[in-house]
């Protein structure tokens, strides 16, 4: 069959419309209509090359909502019809102790959907059908979209951080990340602090149900009832003994941003109160389908500015330049 | 009551005999006749005033083991003959949520036996009976002595970082932390891997229960199966890239050693198998009476050099060196 995509022809070139012959769905695989794909900033990274493992034309787009139009002979539990989304992976070994843990994300074979393969910026996506996965009935594929790899990211850190109900949380930056994990946290019964430098941003953090938001935090700004957790979303240096100085007992810095500059870090600031700091990587099928249900149970969806899907280049330029309030979501059904 | 005790008079000075009188017991104090003291790092470095924190005279010793020889009346859970126990921690506020929790060792308000007060370098000793611990018949006073500091602090951090039995756990340094957590995380059912630099305690480590050793790890070794906890109780600046590498998926970077310089980690380190960094701190009172628990039913006991108390200053001498082979212990009997 032949998929109609838009790929970048090469390095840091514009999309433009890009047809290939798809492969046969193989017994596991599965064959999704497009209708609505997301734009990360992976996705730029992916044009750019920016992590050297790029190959072109490359066909960006990892957040990806569709309908099955095919599945292959061994697959049970999606039929024609059913409304899936694809999100950063889309295969794994599913063998090692990480896979058979649920933490598909962790293992070492796993595959991004764009990385050697087509991505969803196209009519067409076909993929493992073990990472499509059936969006509730509550979430508009729109907003279904960004919850495949932001609302993955950073519900499964929250997560693993040992987020509960009742706690207390901060998220530094209130972006396509940040502004979904305000809402996951909030919704869930934590007392959720913003860090923002933003002004616009820090009125926002609060209608989507922040209790305290610190603007343009200072050493001074030292929070009254400290954090259980503390979720990065931001690719930027910050001052990491500022925010572990926020942390209660036993409370974990968790990075889902990833700073350029390594981290400094005394011992003596994690010893006193037995800190930790970590950082999580997308997450497992289990915790995908659990926040896809939790999403819709609480409506917790994104904030998203539609583009048709002549406007792909223009959606990523504004990706680029931040200028997203909160995240990009191309419909192809325009 | 007089107490007759060994102090420095001032900075860096040996211990020589020194009378004070003893306070009445308050009412929640018990007064204990020391039978045995180990000796710690800590002792020196308060002795050396390298904390900025000693008053002098000063009255080393934080792994006191004797016997109640007076109680506080609204002491109830000690009394009079009764063999107990003191380790660093004398004192906490009892009432925040860290003191609620079990965690006193994590109290902002938390004092230690030989700060502002007295330790156990004498014939007697006095504290708040709720940081006298009672000791099991089958560890004797010798051997207790160095559980109370180094035994607790191994302990507790291999617990906070998540210890069960049948995991994997690696151990920084053999020494007299190092010597009892390999027989903690070993005699618990765990797979123990010893990192040293040093011939004579690699085998030292397989003798206390160590399944594997790496002398001097380099890049090279990098272990076939990774471990879920690396606990480092040296003060070196280490390849910390190392050691996070040789840890499994989720796994925990533990310091109960502080290094000298900053860590500086990578998020990127972190990211793909979500591991963590952590330090801890000795530990609270329940974790204090299950650790005692464990060492008298497994046998978890340290290796020690016995001092008379007119070798205080020797002892003293060899602690600095790093010439005790494990753990430095005087006994006041003799």
């Amino acid at each position: 069959m032949i998929f109609n995509s838009y790929a970048s022809l090469s390095k840091n070139e514009k999309l433009t419309p890009y047809t290939f012959e798809s492969e046969e769905p193989g017994p596991m695989d599965c064959r999704i209509k497009v209708t609505t794909c997301g734009i990360c900033h992976s996705d730029l990274h992916m044009i750019e090359n920016n992590w050297r493992i790029s190959k072109y034309p490359l066909v960006p787009g990892h957040e990806v909502v569709g309908r099955i139009v095919e599945v292959g002979k061994m697959v049970h539990h999606l039929k024609v019809g059913d409304r899936v989304g694809v999100g950063w992976q889309s295969e794994a070994c599913m063998e090692c102790p990480d896979c058979l843990r649920g933490d598909e994300n962790l293992c070492s074979e796993n595959k991004a959907t764009i990385v050697g393969r087509h991505g969803g910026f196209a009519d067409h996506i076909q993929v493992d059908s073990r990472f499509a996965f059936k969006i509730p009935d509550a979430i508009d594929s729109i907003h279904a979209s960004p919850l495949l790899c932001a609302g993955i990211t950073v519900y499964s850190a929250l997560v693993s951080a040992g987020m509960g109900s009742g706690g207390r949380v901060g998220v530094i930056g209130v972006g396509g990340l940040g502004h979904l994990a305000i809402q996951f946290a909030s919704k869930l019964g934590n007392r959720v602090t913003a860090f923002t430098t933003s002004p616009d941003k820090a009125e926002f953090a609060v209608n989507l149900g922040a209790h305290d938001v610190v603007l343009n935090p200072t050493s001074k700004d030292q929070l009254r009832e400290k954090c259980n957790i503390i979720l990065n979303t931001t690719h930027n240096d910050l001052d990491w003994s500022y925010f572990l100085n926020q942390l209660d007992s036993d409370g974990t810095l968790s990075f889902v941003g990833v700073p350029a500059s390594p981290l400094k870090i005394h011992v003596g600031q994690l010893l006193a109160k037995r800190k930790k700091i970590t950082a999580s990587p997308i997450g497992g099928r289990f915790i995908m389908n659990e926040m896809l249900r939790i999403s819709a149970e609480h409506e917790i969806f994104p904030v998203v500015e539609e583009f048709s899907k002549d406007e792909i280049n223009l959606a990523i330029e504004k990706v680029k330049n931040n200028s997203i309030r909160y995240r990009a979501v191309v419909d192809f059904r325009k």
